[in-house]
């Protein structure tokens, strides 16, 4: 297959996990007998530095032609004190928008070798493997109103969604949960948010669509609990845009492997920007100690969400298992009896397993 | 000193801890030659059953004419299919308001007989001691319009938030961390919402009032990682209130003793209203296996911040304390080498050391 790929770097280590992403690709190229193109363009703080604009029309026209697009990271102290419109995350926000990329799938899963690492007690998460499909595009993030009234004594934000943003999120949650352990959790705040009623409806109409799903409703504050207490008991999780940013970074924590967790954020033509959840790190940035284990499995996502390539993405994630098993890491990971070893070369030893 | 509480019973386990708290009162009165009288009135699902409202004009009144309000707690299956306006949480949702409950205080503090009930690693968890002060009476909760539109096409949830309700509650959480470790945690989502770069600047303009408190900005996802991560590093955490009620419960778990919180609601005039963090318990409730220390270290809580009597929630605070330590816990708590007393009975032995 011939595919066309759309880097965006960014700030911080996102240079140095693209780089890493770059070459598990073409390693997959050649090895599966596909043609994967590369185009690289700005977005974030670089992208303020060299265009004026965390967002150039560039960006977004290269976005648009792209397969799918691999971003790395955006933000750092430099550009911290801007004004909002300067800010390197309106970047991310105004990609996600103009793609139409409502869909954030973040998966956690437990790497036995790193569990030591968790805050939580081996018995509580050893277990873990859940999916937080987040709703990207819609609810306080883009709702108008946001502003000041009454000369500056008050202040509105709006958390607002269109029937059919709730029913695509959810059409795909419950798609997510048919090729897992068929267990949908619908998180929301019904005894508050109108938003959250009908988005109950919307669950309750689409379950008879996915008879093989078992589907539940909870409250956003008793999700907040549970995932501390008892992640192990959650498969897919569904909920909206400013939910699913608290939740799933709290999710992120829980396996001791945040340098190890991917994502996508997928649009409705399967076109999909994949990045790594940590951030830019600019503490560390330049010194190749980056870990590229996040980013080469975001690849693996890109692989089998935007190609259809699941071997391929089974190649590739078996590759980072293997590494770890040989008891090879970055610095930001303490795995007892390993090796550490710098980012390119950890990368470059899944290239040779692939 | 002479104070008139106001007892909300409500349902579930709600009365039987109503009491324990009623008798540790009472002792207190004793001990402290204070006179405490009592009126006890209905909320929640017992009001829908007794007056069709879950806050029947009586409750409002006597809340208004009460030194201070005990809450045991509200809710339950039984009502869980009525309409919205007859659900027993609108009884608490209404008492906040029609009170002006703005301040929301939730103290999560680590008993040392009790972390090993913690999901959280012993050396994560042990040192915490934090105290989340949630905005309890704006933002989504209460923002108008709430409502759907274009014939059910879409809908809308408000954040609305007057700039002195963010002043009131950032004065409130300075003053709580001048009593304690002064170190404040001011937790919003600059980077998305056009309220929390409201809330923000309030907190740095009130800052130079209260220059022994160490303040720092912390966004919501972050804090939501910071909490499982390293939940000693907070002092006081201050927020929103949907923020608010996510991480409060996302932090009651942290210790392992959610059956041992207390939380105080304030208003301008320092009335409060005290009640348990735990639910209503349907499965238990009229068994007597409640826990009642929840609600006794409320009462605790009632003491201080309603009556400024600090020795006599300090009295109580240290019965509780002892009773734990000569191993008596109810059979929702498991202490090694403890003896399973019923709620009454732990009640009665917190009493005695009053
Ligand atoms: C940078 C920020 C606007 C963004 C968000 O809140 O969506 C980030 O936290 C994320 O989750 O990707
Ligand atoms: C019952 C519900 C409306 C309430 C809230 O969200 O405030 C509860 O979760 C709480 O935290 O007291």
């Amino acid at each position: 297959m011939e595919k066309h790929i759309l880097l965006l770097p960014g700030d911080g280590i996102g240079p140095e996990v693209t780089k890493a992403a770059k070459s598990v690709l073409q390693s997959v190229a050649d090895r599966f007998q596909h043609t994967f193109t590369f185009e690289s363009h700005d977005i974030g703080g670089v992208a303020i530095d060299n265009h004026e604009t965390p967002l150039p029309e560039d960006t977004v026209e290269a976005a648009r032609k792209a397969d799918a697009i691999f971003l790395g990271a955006v933000g750092g102290p430099k550009w911290d004190q801007l004004p909002g419109h300067m800010r390197p995350e309106k970047g991310l926000l105004g990609i996600r928008k103009q793609l139409g990329l409502f869909a954030n799938l973040r998966p956690v899963k437990a790497f036995q070798q790193l569990l030591h690492a968790s805050p939580l007690k081996h018995e509580v998460v050893a277990a873990s493997d859940l999916l937080i499909v987040r709703e990207l595009t819609g609810g306080l993030y883009f709702g108008e109103p946001r502003e000041r009234r009454n000369n500056g004594k008050t202040v509105v934000d709006t958390l607002a969604y269109e029937r059919r943003e709730i029913e695509r999120i959810v059409d795909q949650a419950f798609q997510s949960a048919q090729v897992r352990k068929k267990h949908l959790t619908s998180v929301d705040k019904a005894n508050v948010l109108e938003s959250s009623r009908m988005w109950r409806e919307v669950v309750e109409e689409k379950k008879a669509q996915y008879p093989d799903v078992t589907v539940e409703h909870m409250l956003v504050d008793a999700a907040a609990m549970k995932l501390v207490t008892n992640p192990a008991y959650f498969d897919v999780i569904v909920t909206e845009n400013m939910f699913g940013d608290i939740l799933s970074d709290e999710a992120s924590v829980l396996t001791g492997s945040l340098g190890m967790l991917p994502s996508a954020s997928l649009n409705e033509t399967g076109v999909g920007l994949y990045e790594p959840v940590h951030g830019s790190a600019p503490d560390i940035a330049g010194q190749n100690k980056a870990n590229p284990l996040a980013s080469i499995l975001s690849v693996a996502m890109m692989l089998k969400h935007s190609f259809g390539m699941e071997e391929e993405a089974e190649q590739v994630e078996a590759a980072v298992q293997e590494v770890l098993n040989e008891g090879y890491h970055t610095a930001d990971i303490d795995l007892v009896g390993g090796t550490v070893v710098s980012g390119s070369e950890l990368a470059r030893r899944v290239v040779d397993q692939i």
